[in-house]
């Protein structure tokens, strides 16, 4: 009989956000476990934690390192198949390399780790570990997002033109956003962006992944309009393509009144597409010859890749969670091949998008503090 | 510890659609377990089903008479919690009736029934149980609805005068429409009526939800568009209400084009809300005297009973499947509040609700037979 | 050297509405001159208001009897082309009669007349005059409307099934809605229905125009919701038609919030409309097997008799004015076709509308009363 | 008794897109007479343009010099009030120069003129002249864009942070885009720039309107995508303001499927705008605090510089060239006032937006052709 796979997580504990998206879209799957972690760095509020999710009192440990020791210690059958990573961006490395040396599979928040040299690092133990390693770029996992990537790689767009990106959000206009916030402007922690990292690096994952296209130089004004913040809180970067495309990136996180912005256009010779995050059922084609299209999750057109992750009829609206969990749902299907001998799919954010993220954050620092036009990405 | 509420199922197997919405908002929840069932009408096919589902052969039972006492038969710290019944109308009432008297929590799909006596049957075996029963009309479970229902409680919208529904959908447009389709234009397993059935009952119930008004009388036009067809595939109807106000629904199964289009208008003296199912996010508020506002889940103006129901932030879309959840959340909750002798909150449609839809339904048919202008609703 | 068109007024006084809509489309054709008019009843107003429109003093006259002996007894290359009837219902009929069989051609505002006989005496007289004879339904007017009828007249809709038509407007949610309000709602100017009579009748009329089909018989609800008033202020009405299609229009001026809220919706057995008044350059096409069109006005797959109204380029948006003036326009080209001796285009609605709009009130009315479901319109 | 405004044309030619929206825009007004023009370089086609036009014979001449000379002979009370002058780029200044140094009021088409020191010039011999000139900005004169001015002005957005412009065309992706597109590409017609002088300074001077803030330095890409032009048909702008805002505007004339894409975000400290030209009715209101608001045209909270320029309900929608006319409607009461001896009120774009819009391009194309990241506007 088939057997639920066996999920762990490090961070994630009370009053965190994206630990909890994480559960419950390993739950939607039906067929992942969540059996052991570390809940934070508390041990005691760990163990609550825990005792709310179900999760066993023996397979919470005091510390990432521990847990490595103590799920190794258990027989394989009931050990973790793979450890989803969710601590803030500081611990991204220690905590997924540590879990890959010990041949654990991983998934790992974005951005995936907190310096460009780590992830090259990363990179390397994941090849010697020959173990999984997923990325959450949860916006790649959009069945609408799938559609526009069928689109252009079947070349209803043309020759790609321009790419203009939006990623707006409101919640850090005021210095005191809450608990979430903290971490998110400390350099400490969050590492050289603020905005960028947060949500920049969604917008250029998701442009790489839509198009294939590779960004190779940039140049940017950031910017930090709370006082005393260390980081960017927002910022504007002009992008310069691998097949002569241009394109641009405006993100902020001080857009007062404005929720989760995400807007992502994409103009060939021939047409181009539309997607807004927040109506997530629907792509809009647009060219010169022939009237508006908008593509509807699920309806008629939608291609293959979009409907191997869709689960309610069109109309029936999925959202965000449902984007997230198709990732899990990938990265679980590459387990199970993996147990079973099989060669994994791959059909999921990993390593490359990784250290491409980290470049381009580098890139963005060095040209945003010089007055140099343009950087290359490295 | 806490324990997770086991759940049984009778209905949803290969080939359903709601069965696998109601397992995947059960899982969503995080603390219910689906562990027994009846999975269709044929066992090897059924048994096949729970093996996907990680349900343990030996709970899988050949008819729904034998799951009721085969679940007796167990220990009442193994045995389930209680069913949710997702079988095609016509067996609404025996499954949920039996496992009722046999002292089981129920959750069952809409209609309630098949017939209106069925309902009042229903009702009295309800009350001599003193277990609970759920009725799932999941679009009440939607954040920006339970908004709906506090604006109009607080008399934003002044005196309610005119409510306009719409509910079109284009699937059942061809003749054949897929295995779904056929049993819900059978008369001998759908009941009465097909479209009013199906989709006009969500809106009479979501209404009467919202504005806790009650329909008094109705005059419709049912149709049938598709050939050879015996149940009605379209209607209109015109409502009057107990507070005078008056109004109308029209849904149809035959609207080409439409995916699950339910467009809720209400209009009082002071102010008039808008809702639209597929862009579940907004609800949006027009007055004479003030620009219009848009409501947005989990935004500034968000209420208590709306945040109750929301796992996201704003921007982060929800849909379909948490409104879903949030039914489930909510039952949960009561046989939880039940286990431990506590008065149950009943945060979710009921026995009245599944009444009142059958008691809508025959009045409609009644009126779309007859020459008579007005029928009040009994 | 082509001459312009010269136009005479009947009503268009200080404070009226729709008068000064009906010279600002004629201004916007640019051929067409106003020299004559009674602007009002108060014949001192009257010229005031001649002087800031720069109509000659010696060309206002005292009653529209005098003014058709007036023009009468100018030459005729000074005399008035045309007169523009855009006085309150009660007065369409004498005044349209009147210019008519004095020879002059005629723009008469809806609804037509104030009773049905009316309706059917102007019939005669136009045909006895031999001249030309307009009715105002701007929305007919609309490049949309235009292309909407393209499409159904092409087949793309296949058999048309079902019509849905919303007309709701907020100002009159008041008892005291100003000055356009007091005589709309006053049955001795305004005529047997206020409400349907006065945006009704543009649903009823927009129908027949885009589908060509006629409404057969209908039943229907109407409501008056602000106290001590007279007439209808709100209404629904169910539609059957001559080809076995079925609709709904439900029209009101009590609708909280809302502005001029006109939407059309048209389903067939292959694919269906939806059209927007407040959105009017926006035409979407659904179907079942496609994934949805906008045909957006003025780009591609733009049909020519949409073409044929549109002055600026997509994206330059239009609006209610130009499709006024494109009545006039066509009106226009029909004088100058008249004079010219050829054989009028006849490209806007006319006298058959106007006798189908007034029939189709006296169905409502006599159903609303009774208690007889359907009445046929004879 | 009142006189019209009596206006004359150079440029506008058969085939030309923008001097028939002049007198559209000017025929609106119920005032504005044209008498007299050159309608392009050819003669003979002048007239028969002219003669469409109603515009004597006698008043059109061979050259704009030849205009000047022949309506300077004129009486006062025959001769032109003021000229529009809707040539192509290279001919703003000769003519409106040689107009306002012969005594004559001027409406310009943007750009001012085809370099920058012709618009220093102008404004000397705008000085000395003692005239009106007004500079065709267009969008400007949209009621909602007066609304956002106002509530900038009134502090509802509180300090300016950022500023967002997106402007996309997609008409001339292909090479061959008709008449209207060979001398918009042509330097020795166009200027220095394409895309940026056709619709960047639209942003630029809208962006300015609204906001009463200034570009202080740029940064930005220019790019042409169609092989062969020799003038930017595309381009992304940094924009940091004298306030220490910050912004970009993006403009496309080659993003494909676009017809007249131009939106604008401004976000405050305390809230943010959304204005999108092609729903130019609305005008979307966001904040961290409060639900959404949409003022609509017309509706409850529109200002008085809003009404001011609105001729319909809300809810009849109105569009670009009432926006358009009420650019000429402030200009012609200009004029008037002038006759009669009162203060102009200027509330119309002229000179200074001129010469900001010529510095702007400018600092664009020095900005783009080398690799220093700031350019300052001088």
């Amino acid at each position: 009989m088939k057997q639920k796979i066996r999920m762990g997580m490090v961070g994630g504990g009370a009053g965190a956000f994206i630990g909890e998206v994480h559960r419950r879209a390993a739950r939607l799957c039906g067929d992942i476990e969540l059996v052991a972690g570390v809940f934070g760095t508390n041990y005691e509020k760990s163990k609550e934690v825990a005792e709310g999710l179900f999760v066993p009192q023996s397979r919470v440990y005091p510390t990432y390192e521990d847990m490595v020791k103590g799920e190794l210690a258990l027989p394989e059958n009931k050990r973790i198949d793979f450890v989803s990573v969710v601590t803030p961006n500081k611990m991204h490395f220690p905590v997924s390399n540590a879990f890959l040396k010990a041949g654990f599979n991983v998934l790992c928040e974005k951005p995936m780790t907190y310096t460009t040299k780590e992830a090259t690092e990363l990179k390397k133990t994941l090849k010697e570990s020959g173990k999984l390693f997923a990325l959450m770029h949860n916006y790649s996992g959009y069945p609408m997002i799938k559609q526009a990537k069928r689109l252009v790689a079947d070349g209803v767009l043309g020759k790609l033109c321009k790419i203009n990106v939006e990623y707006s959000l409101g919640w850090l206009a005021s210095p005191n956003a809450g608990k979430q916030a903290v971490w998110r402007v400390d350099p400490k922690i969050a590492g050289i962006s603020g905005c960028m990292g947060d949500i920049g690096t969604h917008a250029e994952q998701l442009i790489n992944y839509v198009t294939g296209l590779k960004i190779t130089e940039i140049s940017c004004d950031l910017a930090t309009f709370v006082e005393g913040r260390q980081l960017d809180d927002d910022g504007t970067v002009l992008l310069r393509f691998n097949n002569g495309a241009r394109g641009v990136i405006f993100a902020s996180e001080v857009s007062t009144g404005e929720e989760n912005n995400f807007i992502l256009k994409i103009y060939g010779t021939k047409a181009a597409l539309e997607w807004h995050q927040q109506s997530p059922e629907d792509l809009i084609v647009r060219s010169n010859d022939a009237p508006m299209q908008v593509y509807r999750r699920g309806w008629a057109g939608t291609c293959d890749e979009a409907k191997a992750v869709i689960n309610l009829p069109a109309g029936h609206p999925e959202g965000f969670l449902e984007a997230f969990a198709s990732i899990y749902r990938a990265f679980a299907d590459d387990i199970y091949a993996l147990k079973a001998g099989k060669k994994p799919a791959g059909n999921y954010p990993g390593i490359q998008d990784g250290i491409d993220e980290m470049k381009f954050l580098a890139a963005l620092v060095e040209n945003s503090n010089g007055d140099k036009k343009w950087t290359k990405l490295k």
